[in-house]
């Protein structure tokens, strides 16, 4: 296929006409679909099913520790529901302390924590005059959202497929003090789906920050959410936690981890993992804020899933549901727009997005003229603190939800209004 | 029975050591119970044990809105869970927002987020020099552990069997800016059982804060607990959010109520009531703070119970088991400390404690003994902001968890720690 850039403007203008054309058919046929958001499709909610016939009216509601877990008690979570979370990390249960349904609300109240008390004894950030974040971008959007309500200021790090631009964020925690944390997604990053290299890992554990009080937040979001199941397609990042202690850093990670993407979307279980130092000042103030999260629904968990080998081949029956779907998208990206010049796009093995880079300047009318034909879009500008992507290209595409004969319509409509805008874009240049 | 303030030197020895071989025995039966917080029987907990055969794999897991409760979104509840929790608190479900497993956490995250983000508009809690609570005594101390987590003074303010001295909040309130909130807990209060009269809601809705920022903390933790089926038996609490908005306060409450103490201690369905203007202020921090609680949770009770009907009927069942044991306390305080005048104590319609007041100085040693014996009470003052009982006499009884047959052993050994430590305080003043 011809570059798009190499098209003259007789032969743009033509092109414009039959996107043109083909466009208002699209709109014609009343699409409504929503992807914005990286959401498990109801055949995997179906899986999960099950979960519903380990406990009845009959079950022994006792924990391995003897524990009723149907009253108050027990704050940090049942040993069994910290062995489960700890194995989807990697790391051993004693570096775990089990929340509610979602790893968002951990992060939050981590930040808020911080904010109003301190970490690890440090000056509370909100007595600071400035207290910065580092964000890899694109990124997730949620992550900016919680460190701006904060008035934290977030500084861009570009991201490689390495992991995000070590130079850049070694110098930057060791010369100022402000920066007080980094966001992370290690494995099949939010949006691209890149994996941290071993290096990257290792650098992280070694960094030395001007601020004692930097932490790495570790959104190990997609842990066990492979693509594929042969292990050569399989991504692997290396443990933080113990790379931080390797490195005499051990305090510097919070590790968060959920089955969001599990069982089920807002009714899952939650963890963080950290330092020992971390964990019990974290327990210092979960004295005071809860009088312990749902037990029973870790209970429900581990006894539906059973060790770390159930919740792989659950996994794997995910795998082969979302597998069409991603790759629905790729061979579309490819068959229409590979040497088009006009975009480029990741190839994930595994997470839950595809990262769309368009022409710069494209992004935002892309997704408005998705909109326009039915199919929502990931806000553009979303991947970037503030909502600001300065090339004002990047398109976070979810694969997850939609049916494979939806998803089929919307590709056809977004790599449709990829090729519309990118020859207005052209077109306009040109003058 | 005479007062033991009556009785001679010689009177109070000789009953001094009979308590003692008493006590003795009573250690020599190697009792061990915790009568330290108000949680739920094994009996109560077995009541709900059909709540898990509610939801099975054959489910339709479809809220009332056509919103799969599996995946993500709803950030502030279900429809059906707002009318269950505005059926408790006497409300209607618009002024709900549904929150996760417990009511305690909403009141940190409320006090958490007026420290970082202000209340509706106004200046952050921690940028100001003084940030100061009311607190009614004695009360719960879950409530001042979190004031106290975040250098809030607090200030007592003593109770009555009507609610707290509410010339004194009228007139601390009014004249001081820096006062931001009170603790209530209006029905069978924490731990008197004491229920607020109508002139109290009515004052507190009527209230004239200095600071705009003031806002009420209304922990409706027993509204359906009642102890006897009989309405005349059942106390009755103004509705406070109708109160504030005739009185033109309509943004003065935030009220809380939960199912802890319905369904499951820990595993419940949680919840805040207030204004339009609050819930669109605490809805805006959602967002950020989370995808959604646990709707699977929230269909699961609402299918369970049905309806308020449904709650009642099931409150009178734990009433009926909860009944013998409230009553096994206080007839024993009845036939025992009686015109002794060395105790007085609460007798409520409802809630989850008796308040126990000893002679001045009496408490630590009455709980201490207790323990020695094997029976751990709450610990002494906690019902007072930094565990300060400046009388040392208040202790709360908690009879809700232990059988009838331990509950009965237990009382016997209190009422003998009573009269003991009694005995040698008089003593002691007589040198």
């Amino acid at each position: 296929m011809r570059a798009y850039q190499e098209l003259s403007k007789a032969e743009l203008l033509s092109l414009k006409e039959e996107l043109e054309k083909a466009y208002e058919e699209e709109k014609g046929k009343g699409l409504k679909l929503d992807m914005s958001r990286g959401k498990p499709s109801v055949a995997q909610l179906d899986m999960v099913m099950d979960i519903f016939n380990v406990l009845n009216s009959d079950s022994d509601m006792t924990s391995t520790e003897g524990v009723d877990v149907r009253n108050y008690g027990v704050l940090d979570g049942l040993i069994e529901a910290k062995h489960m979370m700890a194995d989807i990390m990697g790391i051993s249960a004693d570096h775990v302390i089990i929340y509610g349904n979602a790893s968002l609300n951990i992060m939050y109240d981590a930040v808020s924590s911080a904010m109003t008390h301190g970490v690890m004894g440090c000056t509370p950030w909100c007595k600071l005059d400035q207290v910065k974040f580092l964000c890899p971008v694109p990124g997730y959007d949620r992550h900016f959202s919680i460190t701006q309500h904060f008035g934290i200021e977030m500084i861009p790090v570009p991201m490689t497929p390495q992991g995000p631009d070590m130079d850049m964020v070694e110098q930057l925690v060791a010369e100022d003090e402000s920066i007080k944390g980094i966001w992370c997604v290690p494995k099949y990053s939010n949006p691209q789906g890149y994996t941290y290299s071993d290096e990257t890992v290792r650098r992280f554990a070694n960094l030395k920050p001007a601020a004692k009080d930097f932490r790495i937040f570790w959104d190990n979001a997609y842990a066990v959410h492979h693509l594929y199941d042969e292990e050569e397609h399989q991504d692997k990042v290396l443990e933080i936690l113990s790379e931080c202690e390797k490195a005499g850093n051990p305090d510097m990670v919070y590790e968060f981890a959920s089955t969001s993407k599990v069982s089920f979307s807002g009714a899952g279980v939650a963890a963080i993992a950290s330092s020992k130092g971390n964990l019990d000042c974290i327990r210092k103030t979960l004295t005071i804020q809860t009088i312990g999260y749902d037990k029973i629904n870790q209970l429900r968990h581990v006894r539906y899933f059973k060790n770390f080998d159930g919740i792989k081949a659950h996994m794997r029956k995910h795998a082969a549901l979302m597998r069409p779907k991603f790759e629905a998208v790729l061979n579309s990206l490819q068959r229409e727009l590979a040497g088009t010049g006009i975009g480029e796009w990741t190839n994930p093995n595994g997470g839950y997005f595809i990262s769309f880079e368009s022409m710069e300047g494209c992004a935002k009318a892309i997704v408005a003229k998705c909109k326009e034909a039915g199919v929502t879009l990931t806000g553009a500008g979303a991947t970037y603190p503030y909502g600001r992507d300065p090339r004002d290209s990047n398109i976070r595409i979810a694969p997850t939800y939609p049916t494979p004969e939806e998803l089929a319509q919307a590709t056809d409509l977004f790599v449709l209004c990829v090729k519309l805008v990118s020859v207005e874009k052209l077109l306009a240049q040109m003058g």
